[in-house]
């Protein structure tokens, strides 16, 4: 679950954003029929199986526009569920109910689709010790949602951003003017803190780039045979990470390769959401 | 496209969060190893077949970054593209080519996924003279991306948000103490240029809907035998839209109950993006 | 009084930009005289008869320098008050009593102003079953609370802005052509929930949007026998709207012609202030 | 007019906000009618007689949402101006000039009126030596706005707000235990390049204030004849300003007073709007 | 200690901003070890002699990140303190005591640091009735936070910002054609509550200044026997501010000379810190 | 210098900052002399021996408020500068100029402070081999340009926040557990291209620290022997970063040792500005 430091200064403001999207002046429907505060109840209700995944950005959302919401929970992130399963009970004013629901649950079905398929593609390394990568192919101004749920479903994170990790693809290797110089200049230039990540397209880009002393070589593409050998040849000296198009489907002739970590934008990039729900509204007293 | 008051006023904050959140000092890689400004130029070309959606954003991207980038098109939104296509040519300094890539790539490809879903699906409904809609389950602080690409798809937009347009849902009937109340109250509070929309779930409330005077009835998760009869019984009287989990696969049973718009959550909260990607980046003189 | 969520995501950013207008690094009077915290009252007294409006908007400045403060109504928004009459008393620092007192009553007066004049206007349609209209011409940066202002005093909101309603003025129909086209050129691209509104200066082109299916019209400027005969000839097939400089003055002579509603720009653009004040602050154990 | 840098930065940012509030997603009726650039012209006309004011921030709006948009004047700031006079054309992208007009002349129709109803009060001061002053008694964030307004009226600006001027009033004189005290205490505290003043009910307050070394003694809801016993007193040591609902009715008993200052409230508060418009938009080759 | 309405208007949005600077999407570390929350305590310690300053912007920081956060405390800003002393406890979660600590430590030693190295200056001046004074020469975004430890040391503040006070140098004086007319200018442009301040360099200048009646003559640069030519040419009829390169090394031969400030931006742009550190953190039960 | 990216993504929102904090509503003294735009000139002249760094911050500054602006160069970034020395000429709008002075002077300034100031360090450690590190006591708000400045200075960046880099100090190991479980939590959490830095106080931490893999071992305040003989025990298999009050003076005992890094706080917190000064100003035509 997010620690609060990260959801005051980094979450904060993003589903705040989310919010004034829905609402830009005010909740018409629910102000109409509602007039004044009243305190109610609705249960989170999941309706397919899955893993749940972003509990405590559903429950912000209310906090944010009512501090006084309540949200108990039955399951925690991370936890699978099942379609039908009760997963919490949000108490509050109604007002705030209704219109925080949709936001709400934008961000929770999300989430947890994330996770769910992330874990379904995790479930296929068991037991390879080969770690599951997410990327930068986030949807913008969620990525700090979607990393977490990628986490959450069993995955690992790759660099956040473009800030805090070097990968020198293809065009900074040309800019350079070749795989030793431009790890020589990411050396020279980065933080010393940073790991220098180098993507690679041949055997004769792995064999500078291990030479060069880079932390993580990535095989970009290449077949399995190929990826052999260059695990081969970086024998231990570099991190290996394999990517491109990366699926349920292919993921098995690739795992026996020697290989640490494999990465995939499909994780962010294309998974559908896990359909939950919010029922049975009504009054308490 | 973008009218220029859109992209100012609306996108441009958000893009320019996009950005933010993939450099949040700078792009270390490219500076480590492009110490400064060099022109040069890389293709957009697409991997995948479909419609292609969101090319101004796309351009925005680059050109918050580095108002000298030029784009030069070869295609234009809701064109129908094909796996292989060279889409555009981007011009400009190569770090802020290297450095928007990604962004630049995430919306296009997003929203090119939404067209491309979204046109699949409206097909179907050629003919009939029933609308494709979207819902309010968008991507959050994505919305005004989402609902253009449905549109640049073949879809139509249902209401933008909780702010400017009316739908009462059985939360608020309840609330109101009926569905007749419900209107009446909708009437009396909402700015006079809202049309009222009930989600009913029986043909008694569609009954109270027709002659509270509602401008729009939503036929909730019913049979098609009972959406036929809820068709006969409003008889023009109202708009009717059909809701609840409509994909391709059930879409043929309803297109010939004689109702105006069908909507669908799935246009925007689980479309696959569309496989785009910047190749072959060159200096130019 | 505003709704919570209202008031977090809508009011909050506007009430705290207008506080960072009036103290821009600290309140020198006040903190050269007052060293720390000690707590105090003061009572909010009319110095007008009037409406009075924006007690909670009031309120929300001061909890938003100090969440302690606390105000205590003998009023609420939308009552009739008259000169010397005690409305509230306030408690909390006496510092930030101090200096939130001008920016809270700068809501409060105006809001109130706005509030008195609507229903001195709106009391003059008393019993025909005409609505009164406010428009887009606020204050730049107060929309949200004038045209709250507006429904406190009895008053009707016309759409709130350029996105969420549709008004087809003489300078659309230039450009679309014509009255049916740019009609019809609304209804295929506005969203659904859309009502369409058209502006029109003749009978010719009241009968064109009648027959193009435009759900409000607008007679602007016309004398009323003109706009009797435009009521006659829509004959309940689309709301009519009156607008064009109404006034108290000359309300009397078009209340009778069978409209729907009378706008009026001067309900927020003229109307002059409530005189409200904060006295007798004293300390409290 | 407006110097680039108050623009840039600090007029900028509201002039913004107050077209987000306008333009929420998009102009729905000008995009549904007008789907591409198309250059024309507009006019700005004059309907009331008055003193022209904010043409710079006229201007900016549009520049804002189009930077291409040009404006030529026929007057300036400060201008006298009559009803039916042209004041400037505007050209640009038609759709800019649609969708920015009505926040344009929400600003333009504000400050002229400020600025025409402040030039009718300054008048009556003529060749008194009397100077007009303003208060914080101003729109929410509209301040920068409406003090400038003021003094293109020919009025003069107080304090803009409470961090850059001292002015002790009765609670501050509570709170410190004394005119003297207070006085004192604000040398102390505040930056030594303010003004100390003071707000006084009586001779007795006068006195001390002028003892304690007061810069500035307002003389409030004084009746006449003790305002000029109170002149005496003060013989020139510190400066005069009488405040307290002035009005240009009873302007005339006070000004020849021999005090340096009048501050009126109703310069900003209740000044209504000069009314102006945008006509005779035509496309342009 | 800041006045909660200081702190909440303009001190939290730059704290926030320091924060977010500092955790950009989380505090990986902390998040490594502690997955929960866990409630701990540490010890304020100082590490050298000095003036404490900056102990609530210090304790905003934790606050902002989990308003649980309780600091006590056993010295208050302008105490002196010295190496090795207890200055106060802060007891909360743990994360957020190891995520805040280094922000809440670079404001406390800068602050600290400014009020210590200002302290040891004033003293210099003790007795002679002259203050010493800050400049605009402060960190960017950090005057709010700089000035008060200037005064929390014992110097005072000059003008805020380019806003609130009026003090024509050179070019000023250049661009107005002469010091009288630049005072002229002044006194009809700014604000009648703003003093009239003029830097000058020859006693022409000076004497220029008195007849035009500025309300502060700045001495720039002069010679010590000039500057007490110019003091007695004044005679008390404008105060006197000497500025230029004031240091400890030199404010001995100039604090006879009868002038009234002295003015450095020594103490804001180069005193060095004040080193204190959080120590012995613990689980509490 | 800066690339473009940076400059608006990351420091454009602090320069404007910045320049609001200095100019609230407009700038009063430079207003009420020049009342409109004149060409003008001035020189950027060093007043002391140094480092300059900052002159695309001090640039952007002025063309923030003045887009015309333009800056001619005689020296650039890490350049040694002397008294008296001509740095550069900026041109344009005399108002701007003036206004913007003291903002971009204060950049300037520090920047090129902290660049002397870590280049007379660095130079201590030429040719040994071991680089010299900044920290995160960095003034708040300033990092991104104090980070900066210490490259430029010659000096090299450590982690740039507490999301982009691990380091585990004792009060994190505590948490854990100790060395060995720090170290494997964060592994197990840390996105997989942080490098993991782990803070030691004695040989037995250095030896876990080895064994459980760190990349990086800080040697925290020991004494130069115990240092050698940690640094002979990782042999090689980690980098070793020295910390704790480095200073010019004791920078000499602790070079020969075999460490790899220093890092010292007192390059960014303690660095005393570089005198600069805009200097003759005067009219172009």
């Amino acid at each position: 679950m997010y620690d609060e430091v990260t959801m005051k200064l980094n979450a904060d403001p993003l589903i705040l954003g989310a919010l004034r999207e829905d609402i830009t002046s005010e909740d018409v429907t629910t102000n109409a029929v509602m007039r004044k505060a009243c305190p109610g109840e609705v249960e989170l209700i999941c309706k397919e199986d899955g893993i749940i995944c972003g509990l405590s950005v559903f429950e912000r959302v209310f906090t944010l526009i009512d501090e006084k919401t309540e949200v108990s929970y039955l399951v925690k992130d991370g936890d699978t569920v099942c379609a039908g399963q009760l997963l919490a009970k949000v108490r509050g004013d109604i007002r705030a109910l209704l219109s925080g629901e949709r936001t709400a649950l934008n961000y929770l079905q999300r989430m947890s689709g994330i996770a769910t398929y992330t874990h379904s593609v995790a479930k296929l390394l068991d037991g390879t010790g080969i770690r599951l990568l997410d990327t930068r192919k986030t949807t913008p101004n969620n990525r700090i949602f979607e990393k977490y749920a990628v986490r959450v479903g069993g995955g690992h994170n790759h660099r956040f951003n473009l800030t805090d990790g070097v990968l020198l693809k293809d065009n900074h290797i040309g800019a350079a003017g070749g795989v030793r110089e431009a790890i020589r200049m990411a050396k020279e230039y980065a933080p010393f803190v940073r790991k220098i990540e180098v993507e690679t397209e041949s055997l004769a880009m792995v064999e500078q780039a291990v030479e060069a002393g880079a932390d993580i070589i990535m095989l970009d593409n290449m077949e399995p045979d190929v990826m052999a050998q260059a695990a081969k040849l970086i024998d231990g000296r570099a991190e290996i990470e394999i990517s491109g198009n990366v699926t349920k489907e292919n993921i098995e002739r690739i795992k026996d390769l020697g290989v640490d970590y494999i990465s995939s934008g499909a994780l962010t990039h294309s998974a559908p959401i896990l359909d939950i729900s919010l029922k049975n509204l009504h009054t308490v007293s």
